[in-house]
């Protein structure tokens, strides 16, 4: 039942912005998903089918989406924005919040290269977290060429940039000094980590870092573009009222994912030390793999079972026992059929109503109700018929009252 | 959207009546589906995972609900009423409404054998079908054990009864004759095959039904008790307000399935000559295969699918273009930020709003909302910010009006 608030909370923001549901299939012909995801490409599961063809279980719900896109070209006004709920697998070691099967809720806009849309994406998980009650959570937000332009400031060229990018993305992980080990040994020199490190650590207020990045970086015209793509974007978030604490500008945010081309961003909160809640990132060129054109597109994707577990160890969010708001015994034979019409009254009335099915005492009837949780139990007793009255037990505070028939719905709402 | 309008209609049917969410994974072990199925086993997909074991794609959500009963029976209370939503896979032929990934949506009660529970299993398909507003359709109700005592009646052993099973069951597929034909190549007297079609032919009003196999079963125990037992669940039928013009008794429905022990039932309507809608049963053996002891358990599968495909072809249900309301139009750069504090507004008060992304003339996003199906294009231009007005166009109607900033909600609403 958490899970399933989380899904309509989430999908319940994206519906505001006007995104529309896409559920493609959990399976793709193996080649769809094949040479899109760097070394991640050993995660995906593979078999054949009875007919010989080779299938994969999806490993995102991006990938599925560019096939779409470029598949149904025709059918689609760009740009569109999507949000998709669904299964994906990765054969990863599993542990706390990463399971081989995980469930993620995707929401991407198609075919816009506005920083507008990069600040939609960013303010569509910030009211989503808050919704969900997340009570501190920030945003890192970077750009794939502000980290191509720390490593062309220290002297990288592009070959050796992969190394950087994936030595960086660890930094919260095995820290400063592991960053540096690990460029040591990937024959990066002295001097070159020492910029590089010195330029991932800048924090500060977002516009303070692009300030200093773009005085830093000042000669490379592709970071300046970075920086003033992210300046834009961070303009949007004001505009659409994004509050300036849940958000920041993390130089030495790299991402995973080979596919990004922008705006990289990952969403912590200091309660999840294991990792990041969620993230996502501009990735103008996959879908254009498909189609055949570019098509820029940008988004992210919520993990809901990290969310979930979150929840649970934050202990926030809804947490009913059951869906049951009344349980409606049943006294004897005789009175069966006025308790089944009672929760056919309820039922319509909107309470969602369990009835008693194997008879036995009321005793062994009111503890069924409340092991599962149920608050109300609902007895029509003779002369309750006879009275034409309900009698009602709370079996949260123990008491009960005999109410009129009419107006039973009425007391439970 | 049609899709998930379908499942939240039914999610929100058995809800009313107390059932539960629950998810399982896609995956299982090999094992644990095989050996249920009967012929259908070699429709499993199997595979083996980076680790060698030998899984499998669910086949459908009741033999996983089986191992989950089993596997958590110390946390479960009986009777437990649990829904399911999600996809299962067969590798059949695909055709019209049958796809190889398809999508259920299940509700079973586990652990309770009275007859109300079976009656309330086709209560909730009444009552789902008729809110996602099919006009006409018939649930089919039969026994196992009425078919095994027409097997008996006409004098075949055990032995030979799954084989009179799969012929009548194909009974509105290929007509009697078909039958007939089919009982002959199988070694089954001619006085039989005579004897089994006059019974399962045998049509009326329910309990007119049930007399007249009472009657010709008379010999037969089992037989008289699964009649008792159908009239029991036709009386609970009755009481829980279910129209009796919809459902019958059928004494030729048969179900492939061979994990029924008793109630079988399957709903059609005439304007799905293909096959049925959905179909369930009774099935007090399978959970216990898993627990080590009898769990007798009723349910039903909806096939998301092919409601979806009836429903399309019958123009049925609502059939929004989009999930957005209004199109904020962004009128040029100095306007920007108004138009998008003008969203947050909508949203803010439940108005699914898109905003436009990349400028252009208005004209531009005019057709844009248009060509999404967009009912309101809102227009915030300098005169209408300097007279605290926003201008709503109709884009169905045409027509378009001024309204005070802080009455836009309420025009929509």
């Amino acid at each position: 039942m958490l899970r399933q608030h989380i899904a309509a909370t989430i999908t319940g923001v994206c519906e505001r912005h006007g995104f529309e549901p896409l559920q493609t299939p959990i399976i793709e012909y193996a080649e769809v998903l094949e040479g899109k995801l760097g070394d991640d490409e050993s995660l995906i599961y593979r078999f054949e089918d009875h007919g010989g063809r080779r299938l994969a279980l999806r490993y995102d719900q991006t990938v599925p989406l560019a096939r779409v896109v470029a598949q149904y070209a025709g059918q689609i006004t760009l740009p569109w924005r999507r949000y998709a709920l669904g299964p994906s697998y990765r054969g990863e070691r599993p542990a706390r919040g990463r399971y081989r099967e995980f469930y993620q809720a995707d929401a991407d806009i198609v075919g816009s290269s506005s920083p507008l849309a990069d600040a939609e994406i960013i303010a569509i998980l910030t009211e989503a977290l808050s919704a969900l009650g997340f009570p501190d959570f920030v945003t890192m937000l970077n750009h794939r060429q502000v980290i191509g332009g720390v490593a062309r400031a220290s002297g990288l060229d592009e070959a050796s940039a992969g190394r950087v990018y994936r030595a960086i993305d660890k930094f919260d992980k095995i820290g400063a000094d592991g960053v540096r080990d690990e460029l040591l040994r990937g024959d990066v020199s002295p001097q070159a980590v020492a910029q590089i490190l010195t330029l991932v650590q800048i924090d500060g207020a977002p516009t303070d870092v692009l300030q200093e990045l773009s005085e830093r970086l000042s000669g490379d015209e592709r970071a300046l573009a970075a920086l003033a793509n992210l300046r834009a974007i961070i303009g949007g978030l004001e505009q659409m009222g994004v509050p300036p604490e849940r958000y920041k500008v993390t130089p030495r945010l790299a991402r995973g994912l080979s596919y990004y081309t922008g705006l990289v961003f990952e969403t912590a909160t200091p309660h999840w030390p294991e990792g990041s809640l969620l993230g996502g990132g501009r990735y103008d060129e996959l879908v254009g793999q498909f189609a055949g054109r570019p098509i820029p597109t940008v988004g992210l994707a919520f993990g809901i079972d990290r969310l979930h577990d979150v929840m649970e160890e934050l202990n926030i969010g809804p947490r009913p026992a059951t869906t049951a708001v009344a349980y409606v015994t049943v006294f004897g034979p005789e009175q069966a059929a006025s308790s089944l019409e009672l929760a056919r009254e309820l039922r319509a009335g909107g309470v969602n109503t369990l009835i008693n099915l194997d008879g036995g005492g009321l005793g062994k009837q009111l503890k069924e109700a409340d092991r599962k949780g149920v608050r109300y139990a609902l007895v029509l007793g003779p002369d309750e018929v006879a009275r034409g009255e309900v009698m009602i037990k709370d079996l949260r505070g123990g008491d009960q009252r005999a109410v009129p028939r009419g107006e039973v719905v009425a007391a439970l709402g």
